[in-house]
């Protein structure tokens, strides 16, 4: 594949992919899951058998980043290892074992004219992923695509251009070797960004979903300017809440994870919210608990005044996702409290609580209207591979479609297969 | 309620109104089963005894549009009638029946470290319907999101508006007695058309679905400039494709049923496809039957072969939803020229097959990529009521969220509740 140079060539360029990708998922959705296993399974082989040449590609890529003047955590993000090369396939093995979501029936009724209606799973047909830096996204994001039954266009970010041109020649070769079509996992070949602007038009029908992979400013690009649907991950402000009939252990231990196991994960906790009625015996031993951990502890007053080393809460912190080792704190009244908090302030991620009660922690999992909400149970669970999906594509943050981890299933629709013997409508 | 007049107001309005949706929805997503149900009973109760203020209402809205000229179909669309209210009383009555989405739980399973994590339906919140001529839209659309948890925003064609605001009177009647937030079903209070632009921009967060019931140019128009998602109903280009090992007295009543039962309907077939093995013994006498019944037949040359009263088919008839008693016909070859035509001329709405074949069968419902694909049966069963979805906001023709027959579980979402006894993320 050679990289495309002059911006004319581009809508012409694009066209042609869109329609290829189209015709290849006509033929991908139709596809066996052994085929696709096999190509799964082929891929896997050729990105280890690669390693070394997707690794030199990567060198290339961080060495001008870096001559550029990337970040350190830019550069962590674009930097291949042989480990992360590795972990690469086996995340391709693990798709190769979950189940294929195409073709399964989901629900199936009988009418009283004797008609058999059953709802099937297919694929979406033709998905867009717009990444950033990290170049792993190119397998990740390719394989759940086929795993699916759906094409992918990849686009990653210019400065990973030539690690996924190595990484996407290992997946064609696993399409070649199972005999699928190779436009099934299209990278664009061009740096130009003026085909991210392409992709966001929907291509007159090409693209039927996008998948943005990075950070804020690229997803609000994306949902500002996609003309066809988004699975958009926004902001993950997550709560805990610990309830006064909380179990203190408990909620030290879920509380620490959530916000310290991985601070910068969407996954992470950004708020603890704690009842009235725990100030003294719950708030202060968790605040405290927080600090000793290395977290910073931004505090309303009621939460400054159990620990000195709290700082003062700004209005904006409740609305902060902080993606680091800084949580904001609060007292409120009771469950009623937290919820009205949560529906504030929270971005309807995922939000928890913590408490020995089962009414009260029935209450908040009804009537917090996140994507995933947690009785006695980390924050962090937020994952598709922690759910049992295998893999994700992302977290969705919309209600529309799909909603929390995107696994292999919420990249299908459905369809509905009728079985008469000759009925027609009265 | 009153009309506004001075369209300086309408963004504040419409931003108030979508506020109190929104607040109403929250309410909603939380009422029992029980009490919508006794929302939907006075509802139908207050349709009843208000029959004559509704037909006053509406008598004033057909004479205004008698006098602007509107066309009898128009006019026809807009009259309702004593059995017309009666009819839409029935609906709301059926609508009461059907189950409630809110709340069940679709999957549960548990993970290896012991957390049961379960999908559970929600609403989808604040949902907007914009319609056209028919009043009776009123009270469908409006049950039917209260049913599933909604609340919606509904505004009418202005032409309508009079018979509208009698309709809603009546749900608003049947909310309080409820003791449901009366914005749970808001009409909008104007006949100032900036309210639909308003609508489409999805009003900053206040929207989260936009459903247009009308015709081509309404659709073509949300979904152009809607920024939300939208469950758009676009045409039925539907196909009757009747195999060479079809039963020709189940063919025949199968393609009448399809096109002639009420050609207007979306579900009406639009083109008639027949293998070549039968155009003597098959095709032939389906042409026949078709002209009997009144249906123009515009064919190709194999089918003008058969009967000289066929006319001839332009390339445009294979893409057209006649919406009236003409039909397009095609000789093709075999299941796999079928499928062709349809890939490229349908709109991915209800195609048939007619075989005694179950292979061919089996091939013609995997591989044609539309929303709803029958065996045996006539296209127009593509209908949320025929399918047992009790009543339906529309046909959905895209592939995202909903697809086909729109009942009250396609307007849910779902969330994740996750119960755990302590469980951090390792």
């Amino acid at each position: 594949m050679k990289a495309i140079g002059a911006p004319a060539d581009l809508p012409v360029l694009m066209g042609d992919l869109a329609a290829q990708a189209r015709e290849a998922a006509r033929s991908l959705g139709l596809a066996s899951t052994a085929q696709k296993n096999e190509a799964l399974d082929a891929m896997a082989r050729a990105i280890r058998s690669n390693a070394a040449a997707i690794l030199q590609a990567n060198a290339q890529d961080v060495a001008d980043a870096r001559a550029g003047g990337a970040t350190a955590a830019f550069l962590d993000r674009l930097t291949l290892t042989q480990a992360r090369v590795e972990a690469m396939a086996d995340g391709v093995k693990v798709v190769r074992e979950i189940d294929d979501p195409v073709g399964r029936v989901t629900e199936r009724w009988q009418r009283p004219n004797g008609m058999t209606i059953e709802r099937v799973r297919v694929p979406l047909g033709v998905v867009a992923v717009i990444f950033e830096s990290r170049p792993n996204v190119c397998a990740d994001a390719g394989v759940l695509c086929l795993k699916s039954g759906n094409a992918v266009i990849l686009r990653g970010g210019s400065e990973s251009f030539r690690s996924c041109r190595a990484i996407h020649a290992c997946l064609v070769e696993g399409l070649r070797e199972a005999r699928l079509p190779e436009a099934a996992i299209t990278l664009v070949p061009t740096r130009d960004r003026a085909a991210v602007g392409l992709l966001l038009s929907g291509m007159n029908g090409g693209i039927d979903v996008i998948v943005p992979r990075g950070g804020k400013s690229l997803v609000a690009r994306v949902e500002a300017e996609a003309r066809v649907p988004v699975f958009a991950h926004l902001e993950g402000v997550n709560h805990v809440y610990v309830d006064g009939a909380a179990d203190l252990a408990m909620a030290k231990a879920v509380v620490l994870n959530s916000k310290m196991r991985r601070p910068g994960v969407c996954g992470a906790a950004e708020t603890l919210l704690v009842d009235r009625s725990g100030v003294r015996d719950i708030l202060k031993p968790l605040v405290e608990a927080l600090i000793e951990a290395g977290c910073e502890v931004r505090g309303d007053s009621d939460v400054q005044g159990v620990d000195p080393r709290v700082r003062s809460a700004a209005d904006s912190d409740w609305n902060t996702e902080y993606g680091d080792a800084i949580i904001s704190a609060r007292v409120v009244d009771g469950c009623g409290g937290a919820i009205d908090h949560i529906q504030r302030h929270g971005s309807r991620h995922t939000d928890a609580i913590v408490t020995e009660d089962p009414e009260t922690a029935a209450r908040f999992l009804n009537e917090v209207d996140s994507a995933i909400v947690l009785h006695n149970a980390s924050t962090q669970f937020a994952d598709g591979g922690e759910f049992g999906f295998g893999a994700e594509i992302g977290i969705a943050t919309g209600k529309f479609h799909a909603r929390g981890p995107v696994g292999a299933e919420q990249l299908t629709s459905f369809k509905y297969r009728v079985h008469g013997d000759g009925q027609v409508r009265p």
